[in-house]
């Protein structure tokens, strides 16, 4: 990992670069396969799938006047079957099925906690303004598939849904050669109570959820991870055809550290992102050399005994460490980065932290990046890329939409006629100005404010 | 406007549709407004700004190594001037002047009362996780111009900026032939503290606060309405070059009606509606003959002394009247629709309202859609072509994003151990489980948890 002494500002842009940038080539093969799968649905789906997973579905003709419906689900030929959800009881440790629980009931409090409440005011006596969050009716889940199955984002994603009350939650995973999909996350599926779920992976799933098929149902927004090509068609169809979360990249994440922290956990937790991916990003911030050169001796020694020493070794070439000699520089390093992960080992964490822009941040020695991506209870799915500047890590909120109401009574739509009237006129539209003065003019009769609701 | 009498829920979706779907040949000029602006910055904005708006700004070379920053602004050839700042005070009347500040008064106060609270919870003993919103550092906010000065808009955007706390509020909002923009925009931006306004429009404004060119900064997201030029640019910058308050379309109304109506009332309120432009559409759904009837005759008698009547009458082609025999019907297909604005006229209008998803609803005969536009104090950037199902309008969290913190003690961290190692253990990720367990086999002398914060 390359150590930059007290960068100056200019070079400031550069140094918060990511691996990776735009992508023009996955944009091409996912736009490819969002327009092959608009058009012929789940043949194109089929076809693909047994092209780039190996896995063959057969696809039967579906009355085409179902399209949109969920009650189809049960007949599409990707969905998992009753057999792999009992399968995926006896696969699953109890060991494992613990841990699971574990996470997910802090999961659950701290997104139970996140519930917003309804506004209701009066700005003037008889203008009553109201503002409430109800729940998007169709969402969709991606689970990536790949080298390992990403369980842990099943609860992140799963669990605010379900609290958020969406009526139709269906979920899309990638299944192997043999046609199946990782027992772990249809357990973990099951256990979250969701039961749609169909075996497409990559490109191919979201333009399923963006679209809809004969038999996979469109939804109102789609959620999750993913490699390049879901994250091409996310972008591609994100404010066209559907919502998503957010634009997602590669994982990352910064480490600012001052004298209090430890050499050793600063080296675990670069590694431990490291191990994401190879384009993933490690970027520690620190006040004094001694400890960055001692982080990085950790990091050689700790990197020996894990598993993924390949990929990490590609990940820490895009990784540096950069020294400055005041907090300020720190700080504003920090922000102009915007890390997706942000931990801060420093005195006095807090003081620091409150002036971070970032996706979730660990604070102080003992909360490791690993404990918010399983257990501790904030949502792993976060803002990468500087996106945390204007985007938040998925939440309740993200699974709902905020509805605003409005009720005037007879004064209070006259107390604010000759507003209205004045800014109507104003902006040369009389027909707004007509709505007020018909209204006034009307005899008592059909008055009506129902009053508190 | 044609009236259709219970149709059957095949029907539905045609009749669902917008005016206007997607465009693609304002994406194809919007796109290469995109692509000549991100190449050559003030320049090519001046260029088409000259070609589009007929007013010639004279763009001076800027050093480019101060690109990117707001201190530049003062130099910007697209500037709204000191003298138009000062000149704009006695354009505005002093009626009007009132008239905007009242109406700015009930929208600050709705949306002041939309701060969320700081989510401060112990997940279990030790596991402490806080969520917060913190304001989006650089804004920018498109008013357009055309046919109309849209200040009310102004208001919209630039209250709830200012009380999410923006550090960098921009504007953009076209200028005439005279290479000046409405007064009364200027003494709205100027009311609500926006001093930074320049005076381009269209794609070019959205490229210009999408990618920051040698005199405009570039902003984190983009909030507001425009033509179809405006809604391609932001749909084609959103999620890849900046985020965007959502993908507008053209204005619509729903309004629902029983026999507790009024029929007069009704076709005003539709009629406002299509003033606003030729491809905005309305939609009255009710439940007898009679009412659809008496409406349409009312808006042929009103429409006869409205200013805008050549645009309503093309905004009438586009709209419909639907008759259901029962109310389940009124509601389904009002959800189907989804709503940028909903009137409910019926009996008792809050049990229909709490039942169907729009951008905002205006409850009873005395709550005309001209309040909320104006006055009442909810937002008027709202969720068009069924995007409401997933997006919220404007509120104070359209200018915030959400950040999670974590910390956990040694002791938290040990409740949790168990459970993270099993988990990043089955996903194949063992350098995350190394972070937990170098931290638990280390003595206790680094042990911090700065408490209470």
């Amino acid at each position: 990992m390359k150590i930059i002494n007290n960068p100056a500002k200019t070079e400031w842009k550069s140094l918060c670069k990511r691996a990776f940038d735009s992508d023009t080539s996955a944009q091409q093969v996912a736009s490819e396969i969002l327009m092959k799968i608009k058009a012929e649905g789940d043949n194109a789906i089929a076809k693909i799938t047994e092209e780039i997973d190996g896995c063959k579905f057969i696809v039967k003709t579906i009355d085409s006047n179902k399209y949109g419906k969920t009650e189809k689900a049960s007949a599409s030929p990707f969905m998992v079957t009753k057999e792999e959800f009992n399968e995926c009881e006896s696969k699953v440790s109890s060991i494992l099925k613990v841990a699971i629980k574990k996470a997910a009931s802090n999961i659950r409090k701290f997104h139970i906690a996140q519930i917003g409440k309804k506004i209701d005011i009066e700005t003037i006596h008889g203008v009553r303004c109201i503002q409430r969050s109800v729940s998007i009716p169709n969402v969709g889940l991606y689970i990536p598939g790949g080298n390992a199955p990403l369980f842990s984002t099943v609860l992140m994603l799963a669990i605010p849904a379900q609290i958020a009350g969406c009526k139709n939650i269906i979920m899309c995973t990638p299944a192997g050669k043999d046609g199946k999909a990782s027992p772990l996350i249809i357990w973990t599926a099951k256990y979250c109570g969701i039961e749609n779920i169909y075996k497409i992976g990559g490109a191919q799933a979201i333009a399923a959820m963006a679209y809809g098929t004969e038999s996979i149902p469109k939804v109102d927004k789609i959620f999750g991870p993913g490699n390049r090509y879901v994250m091409a068609a996310k972008q591609l169809v994100g404010n066209t055809a559907v919502s998503i979360d957010m634009p997602a990249g590669p994982s990352e994440v910064m480490v600012l550290a001052d004298e209090s922290a430890n050499a050793k956990f600063i080296a675990a937790d670069l590694l431990s992102q490291a191990e994401h991916g190879e384009d993933s990003q490690a970027i520690l911030v620190c006040n004094n050399e001694s400890l960055a050169v001692e982080v990085t001796n950790e990091i050689n020694e700790q990197k020996k005994s894990l598993s993924r020493r390949n990929i990490i070794n590609k990940a820490l070439q895009n990784s540096r460490c950069i020294i400055f000699n005041n907090d300020e520089n720190m700080i504003d390093f920090a922000n102009e980065y915007a890390p997706e992960h942000l931990i801060v080992s420093m005195f006095d964490p807090w003081k620091t932290a409150d002036r971070i822009t970032a996706g979730s941040v660990f604070i102080g020695n003992f909360s490791p990046e690993s404990a918010g991506d399983y257990a501790s209870g904030t949502n792993h799915t976060l803002p990468t890329s500087g996106w945390a500047r204007s985007f938040s890590g998925v939440n309740i909120e993200s699974f709902m939409h905020k509805i605003t109401y409005q009720e005037l009574s007879r004064e209070g739509l006259n107390s604010l006629s000759e507003t209205i009237i004045a800014m109507a006129e104003a902006e040369g539209l009389s027909a707004h100005a007509n709505a007020i003065k018909i209204r006034l003019n009307q005899k008592r009769k059909s008055d009506s404010f129902s009053g508190i609701h």
